[in-house]
C-alpha cells in the first residue's frame, strides 16, 4: 500500500446528468488509483497523512482528445479563412518549419508548458510529417511528465511539395516512428492519416495494415467543411460516404478511433460512428472560427454515439479545455435556438465529455470512481470573495470564466507533477 | 503646447473595411489628443521626448457599451437558465446585496480593477437601485482614472420587494442621483430604466422627462430574448412594437440612447434605430449563454444602422473586450453558415465596432485619426516568438489568445494610467 488523501471540495461526473459535488471531503487514494472519495475518512486511513486544500476545488484534470502541436505559433491567427485556404495559406507553412529540429526545439517546449499550465494533462496530439521533430515534442512531454497520444502525421498528395513524402517513405517513417525507444506507458503512438484529401488508397491501405497489426489506435478527420465532403467524394467516388474511406481501409473501429468534427455525417454514417464505437471529437471554437458547421451535438448523444472534446489548436484558440467546455455549450444553444427539436448541452454533460469520455480514450481516466486513476487538478482563484461561492459556483466560475493561474496543482497517475 | 510622442507598431481603423497597420511609426500627442501618427517623424519635433515600446503593438483601447457592475460576482455562474429564470434565481439575489454600502465597497473595487487591467478604459455601466452602493462604483472608477457613464437602476414592479422602489422614490434619487457632486468630465450619469417589464409607464415617463430636460443620454434593454417580448406586448399591448414603448416616453433617441441585445427587431424597429440613430449593442456572449439567440448584426451594419458591442458581464463571462470582439465574429459566422445571405462580420469590422463605433459614444474617441483623445493600449505577449509575428498577426494573436497580462501600458486622453 502506498496511500495519500487529499482534500477539498470534490467535484466529478459519474453520470452525465449531474456533478457529484462532494464538499469538505477526502479522496484516498492508492498508489495511481482511487481508493475512495470520503465525507467522513474511515477509521482505517487515521494515521495517513492528508493534503488539505481548504477550500479549494478538485476536479479530474482535463483530456484534449484533439490538438496540432505545430500549430501552436499561428494558434488566433488568419482565422478570416474557411479550411482549405487556411491550410494553404497558415497552415502548411508552420508545418514545414518543423523540417528544421531546432524550429521543434524552440517551439515545442512552449507548447508542452501550455498544456501542463491549463490542465491539460493527456491528449491525443497531432505533430507533422517529421519524425526527428516529433521526438523533440516526445520528449518536452516527457519532461513534464505529460500522457499522450502522439501521431507523426502521413500526407502523400494534395498539399505543398515540402509536405508530402512519397507512400514508400511515409509508410518507412511511420514503421520507424512506432518503433522508436521514446516510447513508454504513458506515452504512446497514434496512426494519423491527415484526412482522406491528403492520402492516397495506397497509402491509407498501408496505415491501416499497421494499426492493425500493432494495434494503434487512429486519429484523423472527419467531414469538417462543406467543401471537404465534397472534395473527398469526388476522390473516392466509389466510397458510399467519407467515413466509408476509412472503414475500407481498417481505419476506422479495428482499433480505437478518433474522428475529429463529424459535421456534415449522414444517416450512415451516424449509425457506423455507433456500431463501430467510434470517438466522434467535437471542437467547437475551430468549427466556429473557420466557419465550418455546428456538430449536431446533443442529437448525437442522444443515439448513443460516443462524442469527445477537442480544442482543435490551433483553428482553435484556446488550449484551455475549460474554452471548449464552454464553447461547446455555447454552440449546442445556438443549435437548440435554431431548431427546438435540438436540446442544449447541460454544464454537467459538458463536463463529462471533457473527462469522462475524453478520459475513457485512455482506460480508467477522467472520474473519482473507484480504480480510477487518480488525475485531478485543484483549483482555487485566489480571490476570497470567489471562494466564498458554493463549490459548484466556484466551478462554473472556473470553467466560465477561469485561466490557468487557477490551477494550483496538478496530478497525474497519482503523481503530484 | 504639451507634446509627448509614442512608438511602437500602431494599429487602429478608421474604416470598417480595414485595419490601418503602422509599423514602428510614432504617434504624437498634444496635451489629450493625436496630432497625428507617422512613419518617418517631422523634423519639428525632432526634440519631443519618445516613449518607444519596441515590438509591442498599440491599439486605441477598449470601450463596454454594456456591463452589469453588481454582476460581476455571478459572473460564468448559473448559465444553465434562460433571461427571466437568471435574473430571478442569480441576477435580482446579486443586486439586493448591494443595499448595503459595505458589501459594494468590497466587491465593487474588484470590478473597477477588472476593467482597468483588461484595458476597457471606458465604459456604460448598470448599477443597482442604490444610490449610495452607485457612488462607491464612481469613487473606485475615478481613484483609476477611468471614464464612464454610470447609471442608477430604475424598478418598480415585477422584481423582488427589495428592488423595487415607488415610482416618487427611484423618480426622487433619480434627480438626487445626477445632481450628485460625484460626476465630472470622465464620470457621468445616464438614465437607467432596467427594461420596459421592470417598469410602469408613469416611471417611463419621468425618467424621459429627466433625460429630456437635463440631457442625459439612456441605457436599457430591447428585445433580448423571445418570452420578455411577448412580456412587453402583453403588458404595453396599445404600443406597436418595443421600441415604441421606450419611443413614447421619450427614452428613445431624444438623447443618445444605448439598446442592449435587439435581437428580435421587427422591419419597423429596424427603421425607427436608424432613423433615430439609436445604438444597438450587441453581446453575443451573453445572448449565447442564455439562449436569447443572435443579432443579424451584418443585416443591421449593412441597413447602416449604428451597432456597438457590449461584455453585458455577468450574463457575458469575460470582462476583457477582446472577447467580445471574437464572440461576435464566431455568432456572425454562425449566422452566416445557417444563412448565406448573411455575411460574416471581417475582424476589422469587429474591432472598429469595439473601437471607433463604441468610442463614438464617448465623442472623438476609439482611432488614432488627428483630434481623436488619446486613449490607447500598448500589447506586448512577452514571448520572443511571437512578437516575432507580423503586427497585425500579433494583434489577430491578442483578440483571439490573450488576456490582460499582455497589456503592459494604458492611457486615456494622453494620460498613463
Amino acid at each position: 500500500m502506498n496511500l495519500k488523501i487529499i482534500k477539498g471540495h470534490i467535484i466529478y461526473t459519474k453520470e452525465k446528468t449531474q456533478f457529484e459535488v462532494c464538499k469538505d471531503s477526502f479522496i484516498v487514494v492508492n498508489n495511481k488509483k482511487i481508493v475512495g472519495v470520503y465525507k467522513k475518512l474511515p477509521d482505517k486511513y487515521i494515521d495517513v497523512p492528508i493534503i488539505d486544500y481548504g477550500d479549494s476545488i478538485i476536479i479530474p484534470s482535463f483530456i484534449d482528445l484533439h490538438i496540432h502541436a505545430p500549430q501552436y505559433m499561428q494558434m488566433g491567427v488568419g482565422l478570416d479563412l474557411e479550411l482549405i485556404d487556411w491550410l494553404n495559406k497558415y497552415t502548411f507553412r508552420s508545418e514545414e518549419k518543423f523540417s528544421d529540429i531546432d524550429y521543434a526545439r524552440e517551439v515545442y517546449p512552449h507548447f508542452v508548458k501550455a498544456l501542463y499550465d491549463n490542465g491539460t494533462l493527456r491528449s491525443c496530439i497531432f505533430a507533422t510529417i517529421h519524425n526527428d521533430s516529433t521526438y523533440v515534442l516526445i520528449e518536452e512531454l516527457r519532461k513534464r511528465g505529460l500522457s499522450a497520444y502522439v501521431g507523426k502525421v502521413n500526407m502523400n498528395q494534395n498539399a505543398p511539395d515540402k509536405l508530402i513524402q512519397s507512400t514508400e517513405c511515409s509508410i518507412k517513417e511511420t514503421r520507424e516512428f512506432i518503433e522508436s525507444n521514446s516510447f513508454s506507458e504513458l506515452i504512446k503512438p497514434i496512426i494519423t492519416p491527415r484526412f482522406v484529401p491528403s492520402c492516397s488508397s495506397e497509402l491509407l491501405k498501408k496505415l491501416g495494415e499497421i494499426s492493425c497489426k500493432y494495434n494503434i489506435p487512429v486519429q484523423t478527420h472527419l467531414s469538417e467543411n462543406k467543401k471537404e465532403v465534397e472534395w473527398v467524394k469526388s476522390l473516392f467516388p466509389k466510397n458510399p460516404n467519407y467515413s466509408d474511406v476509412y472503414r475500407e481501409y481498417n481505419l476506422y473501429g479495428r482499433e480505437k478511433t478518433l474522428m475529429a468534427h463529424s459535421i456534415y455525417l449522414s444517416e450512415a454514417e451516424i449509425e457506423m460512428a455507433k456500431q463501430d464505437n467510434i470517438f466522434l471529437v467535437h471542437c467547437p471554437n475551430s468549427n466556429m472560427n473557420l466557419t465550418s458547421g455546428i456538430m449536431p451535438l446533443t442529437n448525437f448523444l442522444d443515439k448513443g454515439i460516443k462524442v469527445g472534446l477537442g480544442s482543435d489548436v490551433g483553428a482553435g484558440h484556446k488550449i484551455g479545455m475549460q474554452h471548449t467546455i464552454t464553447s461547446a455549450i455555447q454552440c449546442s444553444k445556438i443549435n437548440h435556438i435554431i431548431n427546438e427539436n435540438e436540446r442544449s448541452l447541460s454544464e454537467s454533460e459538458a463536463f463529462y465529455l471533457a473527462t469522462k469520455i475524453n478520459g475513457s480514450f485512455f482506460g480508467k481516466v477522467g472520474s473519482f470512481e473507484k480504480d480510477y486513476y487518480f488525475d485531478a487538478l485543484v483549483i482555487n482563484s485566489g480571490d476570497k470573495l470567489i471562494n466564498n461561492l458554493t463549490p459548484l459556483e466556484q466551478l462554473q466560475r472556473f470553467l466560465y470564466c477561469g485561466d490557468a493561474s487557477n490551477i494550483i496543482d496538478r496530478y497525474l497517475e497519482g503523481q503530484l507533477l
